[in-house]
C-alpha cells in the first residue's frame, strides 16, 4: 500500500466532522444553497484569501476570526446564490449575524465559527431565508452529508467537487478531505473561489497555515479559467486532531503537505474540468526560463490570453498567438531559443528555434481537438519552470456570462 | 474656422503622397492585399513599435532601418495576410527582400523603405506573388488610391480606417492624414497593429519621434479589444515638409502634437468599433485614483475582463464585475470610497461609498443596451485619471477566432 491513499469522499472522510445543507432560496427556490461543515469538537484552523482590493463581506469577517480564534474553530457555514460583496455596513452587519446565528444553532461562540458567501455581488442577503436555512442545516448533521454539501455551494458548477486522501504517518493513519466550488472569476491569487478542508490529524495553527499555504500555492493558485480573481476567493482547512495522530518530524510534515497538495490540485482540476463553457482541459508547462517566476507569470498570460484560449476552443493548433502571449508577458527572451511541443496521445514539436518545423497540419489538429491535451513551451535559456492548468474560451463561456443574471 | 479641423482622406491628403494596391493573393485570391504609399521626396520618418518579445520580421528591419536612415524615407510597403512573425532566418531576409523590391521598383535605396506584414504568424511569405504585388503597386501610384490603401490592409476588419486633419500653423496650413488597420489581437503596448501616418509638415526626425510617441500614449496605447498585444503592431509617421510650413514655435508644437493626437484618436477609435464581435463602443473612465498611472493599470483590468466584457455583450448592468476586476488590477485603494456611475443618454449612479445606491435596474440596463456608453469609477482618493476604450466580448469574437485559420 502506497503512503498516500485516494479516499473516496469529502469533507466528512476525516474522523468528527459532519455535515447538514438546506434550500433557503438564496439561488433558486427548491434547491440546496446552504452547507454546514461542522468538527465535533473545536479544530485549528488555515486559511487563505483573495488578494482582491474588494472583498467580501464573509472575507472580512473570516479574517477577523482566524486572527483571534484560530485554535477552536467549530464550523464553516457558506451559501450560493448571493456573494456578499460590495454590500457596505449592511453586508458586514448580515456576515456577523450569519457567524452568530450559527455559533446559536450550534451551542457556541461566534468566533467559532467560519462563514463563506458565493454568488452575485451587490445584493444584501435574505437574512430571514438564510437563519431558517441555518437552522435546518444544523439540525440535519450527519457524517454522510459531504457530498450535499458540495452539491449545496455550487453555482454555475455543472458538477460538485470533492475529494478525500489518507496518509500513513509515522504515528497512525490521518484523512484529508475538502470540498470546492468554481467554474467562473476563476484566476485565484492566493486561492480559488471557496473550499473547505478537513483533517483530523492534530496539528497547531501556525503550523497548519504554513502547509495550506504551500498547498493552495501549487494548486489553487495555478489554474484559470478567465483571469478574472474573485471578490470571495477562500480556501479553509479544519484539523481536529481525532485521529490522535501529530506530525512527529519533518517527513510527517513533508508528507502530510503532499497528501494536502494532492487534495488541493485534484479539487484545483475539477474546478478547471468544470470552468465555465469549458470543453477542454489545457496543461501549460513553461520550462527553460531564467527563474520559475517568469516561467509563471508567461504560462499564466498564455492562459489569460482570450486569443489562445479561442483557440483552444476551435481546436485550431495557431501556436502563433501562443508565441505572441508569451512575447507580451513582461519576460525578457530570446525568440530565436525557444521550441514548441503539443501533446495529447502522441508528441508533435512545433516550434525549434522560434521557427516552425515541417509538421503536419492534421497531426497538429488531431493533438488540438483532444479533450485534453498540453502545451510544453520551452525558452531554453535558464532552469525556471511552471506549470498552469485552464482551459478554452467557448460560445458557452459567453451565453454563461453575458445571460448570468437574467 | 477653428484652427484643427476634420478633412476627408488619409494617407493621400498631405501634399506630395500617392499610393497603390495590389491583389498579391497573399490573402485569398482576387482582393488588394498590398498596399505602398509613397512620397514624393524623402520624408523624416518617426516609428513606434511593439514591445512583444516576440516580434515579426519586418519590425526587426524597421528597426535597423529607422535608426541609420529615419531622414530619407521614401515608402512603406505593407502587405495583410501574413504577419511574417515566428519566421526566423528566412523570414528576415524575406522582409529584407520585400524592401530591396520595393526599393527597385521605387528606384531608391532598400534603406529608404520601410515594410509591414499583418495576418497569419508562422507561415513564410509567398515571396514570387509579394515581388508580382509590389510591382503592380508602384506602376499604380495615385494620389486617389489613399482609401485603396486603407481597404488593402484589412484582415479581420469590416471597416478600413482612415482619416485626415488640417492645422494652422504660424507659417501656414498643414495636413495630418493616416490608415490603420486593427479588430484582433488589439492591446497595443506602445503602437496599435498597424497605422501609417503622413504629414506635408517639415519636422526634424528626431522632434516627430517625440510627437508621435505623445500622440501615440493619448490614443493607440488606450484602446483594448482582446487584451493580446500583437507581434507586429507599429504606428509609422512620415513627414515629407511639402507644405513648405515647419514648426516655428512652441506653439506650433503644441498644435501639431494635438492635431497629429486627433489622428491618431480617431483611428483608435474606428479600430475599437471594428473590433472582432464588437457589438459596443465602451469610453471608461477611472478617476480619483493616486496617480494616472494607477488610473490607467485599473482602467486597463476593466477593459480585459472576460466577465467584464462578456456583461457588456449581454446589456447586463452587472457591476460587481467592474469592482471586482478593479480590486485585483494591483492598485490599493478602499473600496468604502468607490463610486461608479453609467453613462448613456443619461448618466446614473449606481455605486456610491462602496455600496449599490437604489438605482432602477430599468434605467441601468436601458444604459448598457446602448451601443455606446461610458463608465465612471472614482476612487475619490487622488488626483489619478485615465480613459480607456473597449469593446464586449461577443460570440461572434469567439467565431472569429475558434475559426479564424479555417
Amino acid at each position: 500500500m502506497s503512503i498516500i491513499t485516494v479516499a473516496q469522499g469529502g469533507v466528512n472522510s476525516p474522523a468528527g466532522f459532519v455535515a447538514g445543507v438546506a434550500a433557503a432560496a438564496i439561488k433558486k427556490p427548491g434547491r440546496p444553497d446552504m452547507a454546514l461543515v461542522v468538527s465535533k469538537r473545536p479544530s485549528t484552523a488555515a486559511a487563505v484569501f483573495t488578494r482582491n482590493q474588494v472583498v467580501a463581506a464573509p472575507v472580512i469577517v473570516d479574517r477577523e476570526t482566524m486572527a483571534q480564534n484560530a485554535h477552536h474553530i467549530r464550523a464553516v457555514v457558506a451559501n450560493a446564490g448571493n456573494a456578499n460583496a460590495c454590500t457596505g455596513e449592511q453586508g458586514l452587519a448580515n456576515a456577523r449575524e450569519m457567524q452568530r446565528l450559527t455559533a446559536k444553532s450550534l451551542n457556541c461562540k461566534p468566533a467559532q465559527i467560519l462563514v463563506l458567501s458565493t454568488g452575485v455581488i451587490g445584493v444584501q442577503l435574505p437574512m430571514d431565508r438564510l437563519a431558517q436555512g441555518i437552522r435546518q442545516a444544523a439540525q440535519g448533521l450527519d457524517a454522510a452529508n459531504g457530498l450535499a454539501a458540495a452539491e449545496a455551494i455550487m453555482t454555475t458548477d455543472t458538477h460538485s467537487k470533492q475529494t478525500a486522501v489518507t496518509v500513513q504517518l509515522s504515528g497512525g493513519v490521518v484523512t484529508i478531505g475538502g470540498m470546492a466550488k468554481g467554474s467562473g472569476m476563476i484566476h485565484p491569487n492566493m486561492a480559488t473561489m471557496l473550499a473547505v478542508l478537513t483533517t483530523d490529524a492534530a496539528i497547531e495553527a501556525e503550523q497548519l497555515q504554513g502547509v495550506l499555504a504551500t498547498a493552495v500555492d501549487r494548486s489553487f493558485n495555478r489554474i484559470s479559467v478567465d483571469g478574472d480573481t474573485s471578490t470571495n476567493d477562500t480556501v479553509l482547512l479544519l484539523a481536529n486532531g481525532l485521529s490522535g495522530v501529530a506530525l512527529a518530524d519533518e517527513t510527517d510534515v513533508a508528507l502530510f503537505e503532499q497528501a494536502l497538495a494532492q487534495v488541493c490540485l485534484n479539487l484545483a482540476h475539477q474546478i478547471v474540468r468544470d470552468g465555465e463553457g469549458a470543453t477542454k482541459f489545457v496543461t501549460l508547462h513553461v520550462g527553460g526560463a531564467a527563474s520559475n517566476d517568469d516561467a509563471h507569470r508567461i504560462a499564466e498570460t498564455i492562459a489569460t490570453s482570450p486569443l489562445v484560449k479561442t483557440a483552444f476552443a476551435g481546436s485550431d493548433a495557431n501556436w502563433g498567438r501562443i508565441l505572441a502571449a508569451a512575447g507580451r508577458a513582461g519576460v525578457v527572451f530570446d525568440q530565436n531559443q525557444v521550441s514548441l511541443d503539443i501533446e495529447g496521445e502522441n508528441r508533435l514539436q512545433l516550434v525549434a528555434n522560434g521557427t516552425p518545423t515541417n509538421y503536419a497540419e492534421a497531426d497538429a489538429a488531431t493533438i488540438f481537438a483532444q479533450a485534453e491535451f498540453a502545451i510544453h513551451l520551452d525558452l531554453n535559456s535558464g532552469p525556471g519552470q511552471a506549470t498552469v492548468w485552464t482551459t478554452d474560451l467557448s460560445h458557452d463561456y459567453v451565453s454563461i456570462n453575458a445571460d448570468y443574471r437574467t
